[in-house]
């Protein structure tokens, strides 16, 4: 939570921290600022002091509604600075942080760097700010052990409900998915028909789902997965706009939406086959489903992520598929991990590969996946189910939205012959 | 254009160019793959030759419709590398890097390196690597003379088509607000009403511009700016979602979306006062109207940009507002730059800001924005107007989308008393 960075950054030996770049979808800002159209803005925070916003003029207004100290980047100069800098913009920059740092009292020490940003931008940045201020050291953490997704790991009580919120809004849209689906006319070939009798297509599918999430004010910063026969079977293929619906074939519907503007996620997975199912996919759709099962029985508080991930492998290995746990990089089977934290960010701490370090565990506060999966590609299948879960401080396990487990949706128009 | 890259790679000494990041949201990687679901993902150019895209294997499916050559990470060793790097996934990911660089038989020399990314991680990745290839030195570019962007400013007639194909999306989507505005109710206190009969609001007005924008195959990454009163005086203001539609107040619609996944931007400005508009912000409209059509009249091949924002500074200066030609960061009055270059960056090259470089000018193939505007937030008023431009290579310029001018948006069911 927000209030381990400090002990966060002594841990780390940080003085402060200094986050770069807009409030929208740019986690590490946004967990400060709270979105907001604050694109040009650098946040700097002492350790065991409040935070300071540096903006632009023209989004003062904007950076206001943050309820953080403000200060706006003319302060140190604006037009006067550029001219100084002989017009060259990154030694501009580099000579505002030389003032935002000088204005806080950093003259020296180690600060950590965060943001996501233009990266060819902000090196060209730093090599200007390294000869203007030696003495401080701007500090890159790779993201699974830096300070701020290290503290944002643990959620409070707030930002879990806005979590269940979006698990709400998530499963809502996938039941009108569904209800749609199912209301559909089938054409001879087991084609799906839309309303004016031209055949459904994984294009239409989403355009539905975007104005759907829309409706309910969230949004798909990427790309949602939709994705039929082989598709289902390579875990991040979106799906191909073209594919037609059809009966009887394996659909992976993975649907990751945020708050609009760039807040909090949800992620969510489920596989269905329209009409009926082959035996061969409902035979490994089910056992996705029992290790799936299996796993959330076990959950249990602190205990390492990666044990869950090692039963899975467990399991399936049993059943004959390959798993990472003895299989490098295996491209059909099971063939990645079970599950990620979320938050402001779609995946983030903790993790559940097997070379995760021993501080990615259940612990109180987390928000995460479950996500097993099976992917058989060449033949045409792929299988994935997915909720997300609060590991409640109270040592309980909470699911943040319920969805059903059905495989085969029943086409309400459509009787096999 | 993309064809100028080579080129410009050998004038800024570079051997090759490296792009990290997604496909989506980050328009460097965009230029090469055109978006798709390859989140996990690096490329490669070396000078002169063709780029090589390299991917998890997860979203091999996903690469392959790119077009380019594909290699996937796990061709370097994937579990292996990570338990030779000793769960370092820092070191692993320099390793893999070291790895491709090798493959491709760069072994020494200057590589440019580009992507919007997580700004920490990717100096932790530089760390490392500079100790595994010291030979290879990956150079940052500040944006707006990095040879990718600088490659981007210049479009293709299809590059042109589809920005086209966007103010037509863009255009339609602002139709429908003035048409739904035009047509509300009104109450005794001049506050727009809703069918239901309560008080439309700015959060009201931008969810039927999300739907609209949805429904035509665009996205709003950042959200637009529909501000009204002191909020239309600040140019980032985004408006306050609980703010009330009310006659005779400047509301200032800004809305810039792009191609969903992140592909081709719009830029468009009006500025409305429903009903009625007071004196004093009429005449301060048509200052805004007369300069842009003033800059339109004037605009020709190769000029440099800023001599336009110098234009529209000598023109406002003269009927007494301030200007950045003579007030340092002016916060009322005129107080940014005429426009800027859009593309797959909603602000890209060129620039008119009056200390550009001499090589922003009006060049064959630019497509850029005007956008003078008026701000008074204390006396509650903003104005601006913008529409996108192409500076055809024949020579002449040519508006992308059409709209009217109009300032006061008649309201059908109202009259003044």
């Amino acid at each position: 939570m927000k209030s381990d960075i400090d002990a966060l950054m002594q841990e780390k030996n940080l003085d402060a921290v200094m986050i770069v770049g807009h409030a929208e979808h740019n986690s590490y800002m946004y967990y400060f600022v709270g979105g907001g159209h604050v694109s040009h803005a650098a946040l700097i925070k002492k350790r065991g002091e409040e935070p300071v916003l540096f903006c632009s003029d023209m989004e003062r207004g904007e950076a206001a509604r943050s309820g953080l100290k403000i200060i706006p980047f003319t302060k140190y100069g604006g037009t006067e600075l550029l001219k100084k800098a002989g017009g060259n913009l990154a030694l501009k920059k580099a000579m505002d942080y030389q003032a935002m740092f000088t204005d806080l009292g950093i003259t020296k020490g180690r600060v950590g760097l965060y943001g996501v940003y233009d990266v060819g931008t902000i090196l060209s940045y730093l090599a200007h700010f390294k000869t203007l201020m030696p003495e401080v050291e701007l500090v890159g953490e790779e993201k699974d052990g830096a300070v701020i997704v290290r503290a944002m790991e643990t959620k409070s009580q707030q930002d879990v409900e806005r979590i269940r919120r979006m698990g709400g809004i998530t499963t809502e849209v996938v039941r009108r998915v569904a209800e749609y689906l199912m209301d559909r006319d089938v054409r001879e070939d087991e084609v799906l028909l839309k309303a004016d009798g031209s055949p459904l297509t994984i294009a239409d599918v989403k355009t539905k789902i975007n104005l759907w999430l829309t409706e309910l004010g969230a949004e798909n910063l990427e790309d949602c997965i939709f994705a039929i026969g082989g598709d289902a079977g390579l875990p991040h293929s979106i799906g191909n706009p073209k594919d037609l619906l059809r009966l009887g074939q394996t659909i992976v519907f993975d649907i990751f939406p945020c708050e609009k503007g760039g807040g909090y996620f949800y992620d969510f997975t489920r596989t269905w086959s329209l009409g009926y199912a082959t035996p061969e996919a409902q035979e490994l759709y089910d056992q996705v489903h029992e290790v799936y099962e299996k796993v959330v029985d076990n959950l249990d508080l602190n205990t390492p992520f990666k044990d869950y991930q090692r039963m899975t492998c467990e399991y399936y290995e049993s059943k004959g598929h390959k798993t990472p746990l003895n299989t490098n990089d295996p491209t059909e089977g099971y063939v990645h991990s079970l599950g990620h934290g979320v938050g402001l960010n779609i995946h983030e701490r903790p993790s559940s590969h097997l070379a995760a370090g021993p501080d990615h565990i259940l612990k109180p506060g987390v928000v995460f996946t479950l996500e097993p999966g099976l992917y058989y590609p060449e033949r045409g299948m792929g299988f994935r189910i997915e909720d997300t879960y609060w590991m409640n401080p109270n040592g309980t396990v909470e699911k943040l939205a319920e969805f059903p487990y059905d495989f085969v949706l029943k086409m309400t128009k459509w009787k096999k012959k």
